[in-house]
């Protein structure tokens, strides 16, 4: 479990905070509407004006309905325009710098957002925000996200006022040290152990082969003091399974390894810039001790005897912070999905390809239908992500509050359909960026497009948390749940209805859309579970194993039902601003109707629709896409995006590409000189025919 | 037009061949039968010994297979060897690497190779294969595989005459300068002027404008002495569209751009290592004058007086160019996949996870259902291109020969089979990569598996020499060709047929698989042009493009059809060796069972087959992974890569993993140090909670 990129933290407080602060006290530089760069550029040149002229709704009031509130636009504004105006935070050059520049450079504005979130005296969520907009992985986001919330949620009362305060202010550095070199998503196969020693009062923390070093953890390599260790606790001779505990790794004073601990990054990742930036790291324990009382007691102890006792606290209340961890990943995937989707949308407007035969204007690339039809479906996604992301969030809160008061019976759900969006979600994201990205043709590969650092920073999500595959089979294989399964209640209608679509208009009806992937959902389940059974001669773990790429299926056509029924939920309610709402119905049809053609096979083979009527929704969705195209770039306008968090020349919001492109070309350092270094020694004797030289290399 | 990392080059001859050389002599070092690494890694351990063991079939003669020809297997073979066994040519640091060093290591080895040709005299067939194996892309790839050709393709002769030995021996290094800042696919777009002067008998070069400057040529931007430019060619104040011309670019004393002439590179690609070893380049030209003479006359001139006439040779030759890059980029498409699916098959039964409640050995990854339904149809896909590039390959053999002859009758099928073959197979293979890298778990993320890199550097296969999507266009709109068309003729038979499939071992059958894909790709096709000619009110071209993303649709089932025909077509032929024909079988079988259940919206929407049909195929396909599963390590053995050529440390043929990951780890630069650089101006003021210090920033 390693991860970063967002911020997870629970903790609700505000730093430093002084009840004489006022929203109004505002440094100068935040009076500016928009960033400095930006309002020259929009004095100057938008070569998207005439895109934004078509749009038929309010765009202000989508920004509200994208981000939650106006409050929310409010605050994500100027949290934005903050990272943007600081010099500190530039990172246009983050691909060029070396690794041990990029992990400085990375400390470095950590420590100048630190500073600035105490100077400005913000709020959590502002703090919050600022750290997105820094949007460069680092130390602090496992000690926010994973070591705090660790301590929170797994600390006894004692262990969190002990601890808790010397990390709010930052006098440690946490991480979480839990997957091992050998060992990942299955956290009952970890080897480090973690022996109590009766005599000392101790425990005995050691890695006894190569594959139990600790590996991946982020902040591990080179930041963190502290790290929560998993282990397994062994104590009267008997081994108890993997607990936590807090473990010293560096010296406060000089930030060197304590004794019998062996430190190190795990090497370069992926991209260039792109998660490089954080030090995921190696671990070694050699019989290394720590006090007693730093093993995580919330919900069992271990006695100066060396007995091991369970608290009353019940376990549950683990899923309540995995849920909280994954809800959020699945509010990251509409975040990173829409960051693409605006850099394709934007310059697929800016671009021109062929259409023309005289050498006249060529055609926007955005007008294409083929365009339109691998684009749009990735814009309706990101606003289904942001949706079925609140509706989450709001579960999680539901959850929490639930189980303070021990009430445990939607956690189940909760847990399942959190793992099973993250799943999804954070699968089509990754590809999805990388959709984008071709759809920018060529210059989509250049560093210079944002796209490459975006998919390589992104796609570790599909792993970390839980493995996709093996999230979707766990949810596959879960009892019938309540809520979000509640359709499983229709069986006996969902299974033998026949849908009554016979226009193309038809499938603009919610309903109609509705039953269909309810229908789609309960038979492919329905169907695995027969044949399952069927497997007669077998027990049933191993009808199960055979059949768990159907199981797979099955869990996907689930999500996509909960994603697709939320966004009909979501326009289902009021949402003010002038074609606001016409907008997220057309998007929410794209969306249902988009999936229904890819998975056309498991709709066909189940029967809930017929040939005909898979034709007739691929021809509403080409109707679609026409009324989609005046709107496209405003929709990706909504999201709220400054040029320096997008980080893409292709997406700049003027549209002012190929200048930049160009100017951008010269800062590369093989730029620096006009002949290259490596010219005497290895063209020159080419080009002059120096073959003897050569050959003396 | 930019690409390289493969060599495509055309001519054949021997460089510096000498009618004594024997292929008995040879260096001492290549009587190693394998790399010393790789001999001393087999003399200790072989962690995949029991995998290799439960082969059923001759990996020795499934190399013969997989290669083509004895022939093939040891050339191969030693030239993989010599690469492997020369410290220039490592590649382990690569992605360590700047920018700057990273080029000037290109340029090191690229010298270092044609030492290597010379110094051996290596035939035309070994040193591409040395260059392959070198595996790092670079001018020499533009020099040979488009330099090179444009000359022999649109030169005249006197022109080849002139400027090929040159080229051969290396006196000038050239590029082919076709595609600008504003300009991809479209040609017909460009906007760069060579206008003819009559006075001097000149052409002048010119860029117009910004969105005019050359941009992607790979080894424009820092090796390249000449390139052969794309311009539009203005004479008599008439326009007579693109064509191509030699024009120096540097100084052949000092390698400085010549007057008139801005040359640079373009910036930072994707990934760490991967293209940035390429300069792709930018050029603007300043009214650069060229003689008259370095037109490329061959198809058309301008004479002294700058008439523009045409040639007898016919136009069609051109194409017969295209059709050999195309081709031999499907050949490429093949190894990059082969190469990823070998890493993560070999990785795959070394990592164990879950399956044990009681601290016993987990279950090798290989061995759950969901890793063999993503991997092994993958593995079916590396064998399946091979195959079809085979076919391609004779072709395009095929089709050069008629072309000497004038006849042009087989040129358009060719033409339209490599451009949607490029299309269909590098699509696939760059997703299938990432997916190898997913299949690997979180170490897949790391560069020492190799697979960051592997995607980064193939990815643009996707959009160089033709973006796939406008490819499949093309194919689309293409008149009803013969052939791989002849299926076309059985139209009526096949527009009604019913698959008489009523067991799952009827699916083994593959004139059962050959109907359902003839029948599916041909009423696709049939169904575009009925929705298009029922646009009734529109015209033609408005119908295709509302229906083109249908049009895309249909033509990928069409060429999918064609890998499944020349697949089947294979399996046919006489295989040598015990076992070899039955694998091919059965990964033939995952090939088609795989691309149907994936597809089977299309062959259950146009009725090829039933639901019950598809489930069969289903369930088939389950039992063929089964199959495929004792035989998955020697069936990537076959693909007869060294571990340097693979460069993954999850690859690695003896399966020692983790230590060589563990060891890896250290070289990292951010380990040159226990305490990082930044830590005393960034970590330690936090710590020891100096705000004030921090504030002075």
């Amino acid at each position: 479990m390693w991860r970063g990129g967002s911020n997870t933290r629970t903790c609700k407080r505000r730093f430093f905070s002084s009840p004489t602060r006022s929203r109004h006290h505002r440094p100068p530089y935040m009076l500016h509407s928009r960033g400095s760069q930006h309002l020259k550029a929009m004095a100057e040149v938008d070569h998207l004006a005439a895109e934004r002229a078509t749009a038929r709704f309010d765009v202000e009031e989508m920004k509200v309905a994208w981000a939650g509130s106006r409050h929310a636009v409010h605050v994500a504004d100027r949290m934005a325009r903050l990272v943007a105006s600081d010099p500190v935070f530039r990172k246009d050059n983050r691909t060029m710098l070396s690794r041990k520049e990029l992990f400085k450079d990375t400390l470095r504005k950590a420590a100048h957002a630190w500073k600035r979130i105490v100077e400005l005296r913000l709020t959590e969520e502002e703090a919050d925000l600022l750290r997105q907009y820094v949007d460069q992985p680092g130390y602090v986001d496992l000690h926010w996200g994973m070591f705090v919330p660790a301590i929170k949620g797994q600390g006894t009362e004692e262990q969190q006022h002990k601890w808790l305060p010397l990390a709010y202010k930052f006098q440690i550095i946490g991480c979480y040290a839990q997957t091992e070199l050998g060992h990942g998503s299955n956290v009952q196969g970890l080897e480090t152990t973690a022996t109590f020693d009766p005599k000392t009062d101790e425990f005995v923390i050691h890695s006894p082969t190569l594959t139990s070093s600790k590996w991946w953890p982020g902040g591990l390599g080179k930041a963190s003091t502290h790290a929560v260790v998993y282990a397994r606790l062994i104590t009267e001779g008997k081994d108890y399974g993997i607990h936590g505990f807090i473990v010293q790794l560096r010296s406060l004073e000089d930030h060197s390894p304590l004794p019998g601990v062996t430190l190190g990054d795990i090497g370069g990742k992926f991209g260039s810039g792109a998660y490089n930036s954080m030090d995921n790291g190696v671990l070694r324990f050699d019989h290394v001790r720590i006090p007693r009382d730093q093993m995580l007691m919330r919900l069992s102890q271990v006695t100066r005897e060396g007995k091991y006792v369970h608290s009353n606290v019940p376990k549950q209340l683990l899923y309540g912070t995995m849920v909280y961890v994954r809800q959020s990943i699945v509010a990251d995937a509409s975040k990173a999905l829409s960051r693409a989707v605006c850099i394709a949308v934007r310059y697929s407007a800016v671009r021109k390809q062929f259409g023309s035969q005289d050498g006249g204007p060529e055609t926007q690339v955005l007008n294409y239908k083929t365009q339109q039809s691998r684009l749009f479906p990735l814009l309706a996604s990101a606003y289904a992500f942001r949706f079925v992301g609140d509706w989450l969030n709001w579960l999680y809160t539901d959850v929490t509050q639930k189980l303070e008061a021990k009430d445990f019976s939607t956690l189940q759900e909760a847990h399942a359909c959190t793992a099973g969006l993250k799943a999804v979600t954070t699968s089509v994201t990754a590809d999805a960026i990388e959709e984008c990205r071709k759809l920018c043709g060529g210059h989509g590969y250049l560093n210079s497009s944002g796209l490459p650092e975006l998919f390589a920073v992104y796609v570790p999500a599909c792993t970390y948390e839980g493995d996709n595959v093996v999230l979707l089979l766990q949810l596959a294989s879960g009892k019938q749940p309540v809520g979000t399964m509640a359709y499983m209640g229709k069986v006996q209608y969902l299974m033998q209805c026949k849908s009554a679509v016979s226009s193309a208009e038809d499938w603009l009806n919610p309903d109609a859309i509705q039953e269909a992937f309810e229908a789609r959902a309960l038979r492919m389940a329905v169907n695995c579970a027969q044949n399952i059974s069927q497997a007669a001669s077998q027990e049933e773990a191993a009808g199960f194993y055979e059949r768990s790429p159907d199981l797979l299926e099955a869990a996907v056509a689930h999500i996509q039902l909960i994603i697709v029924t939320k966004f009909i939920e979501k326009v289902h309610q009021e949402i003010p601003g002038h074609g606001v709402k016409e907008q997220l119905q057309a998007l929410c049809n794209v969306y249902a109707l988009y999936i229904l053609h890819k998975h056309l096979g498991d709709f066909l083979a189940t029967g809930c629709i017929t040939p005909r009527q898979g034709a007739l929704a691929n021809e509403q969705l080409g109707k679609l896409y026409a009324q989609v195209r005046p709107n496209a770039v405003a929709l990706v306008d909504a999201f709220n995006y400054t040029d320096h968090y997008l980080g893409s020349v292709l997406g700049r919001y003027d549209g002012d590409v190929y200048p930049a492109l160009y100017e951008e070309a010269w800062k590369d350092p093989l730029n620096e000189t006009v002949v290259p270094e490596g010219y005497h020694e290895y063209l020159r004797p080419l080009i002059k025919q120096q073959q003897l030289k050569l050959s003396r290399l």
